[in-house]
């Protein structure tokens, strides 16, 4: 078994955002040399995910309203009155007690999940043909690694 | 380390369907001749995923009207106030711009996850006994593809 | 490739409850005598699920009181009217026609996802600093197992 393993150091320019990374994980395949197998690609933060989806500009605007309902960022204003109700009821996070203002991207982690396994095959990454591997950032601006960990033959 | 790839094509009669493929993906297990490894299961489309769960039809029942209110279709009335706030604020998903009607099974497959990893113990899918694999079909009535991925000894 | 197998049997004091259980994978990993690889987690229960956070219980407590207004649970009052808008509409999940009472649970299981892959690089859980892993019950107070997989070299 040959195992490769490759951090990126990813540091979006919005809080918020979207970084298509597909190329990325093929080229950790093609350095680690196997046919068959699979590559791990997991966020080592608690506040991004990892997202296969289609990469079209109108889902991702889709997706971080809705996330926006669902997990409701503390730091603006509810979107409606569901997202007012999905918000906290002590009226704040209470992980904000330690300063921090993030809770909601701990949330949104969750519900994307902060990683995925795609499966190589032939030297290839084995996706559909509207399949594209996105890091998906909730709490950017700073620097944050991702871990892509190729395992095969 | 032996690897073992399997599509198979699904084509289901409704618009949302489970799948059973426990037997399916233990089948891949056999045909890969492995005695300990995993299999990776996943769906090939992004309007589909892969769920582990009971195989009992009262909660699939429970669970699609439940995703219906968390991520509503435009194409039929949202469920209650509830739905309609968790509807898109456009009027519609911005993904339908381009005649698309099923933003609302991307954000499923966002919930659900596209993908599961089975454990492979003594040749055999190393589940609890409630535990069955499906495949969870949003945007159906056409073929769409699954990969199942066999790696082990 | 080595392959190393742990089952733990947890029974937890209360109905939900986060158990930490990094340095349980970790010493699976070094029981597995590996370098190089990856460990699978997975509760082989429906109504459990395994999460990658912070090991902060102001995140923890977030998240219980945000998953039950998600998906709300049928023993007690919805926390308000969005959780009881997306509460069943029959009244009571249709799982529990057959005596249980943890619909709910089943749904929790869902956007938690029940397990993760965590990447192994020189012995070591290769793991972000902020990053702990937990076993999230939802239905417990009884006996369920998890069972840790170790894939490697």
């Amino acid at each position: 078994m040959k195992s490769h393993t490759v951090y990126r150091t990813l540091e979006t320019a919005e809080r918020r955002e979207f970084v298509r990374i597909t190329e990325d994980v093929q080229a950790a395949v093609d350095a680690a040399g196997i046919a068959e197998g699979m590559a791990l690609v997991s966020a080592m933060h608690i506040t991004a995910g990892v997202w296969v989806n289609d990469d079209e500009p109108g889902i991702q605007a889709d997706a971080l309203e809705w996330l926006d309902k669902l997990a409701p960022p503390s730091w603006k204003e509810p979107a409606n009155q569901v997202a007012a109700g999905l918000s906290p009821d002590p009226g704040d996070y209470r992980h904000h007690r330690g300063g921090e203002d993030n809770g909601d991207a701990h949330l949104k982690n969750l519900l994307v999940h902060h990683q995925v396994i795609v499966p190589v095959t032939e030297g290839r990454l084995d996706l559909g043909p509207w399949q594209a591997i996105f890091y998906t950032e909730f709490d950017g601006r700073r620097a944050k690694r991702l871990v892509i960990k190729v395992l095969g033959e």
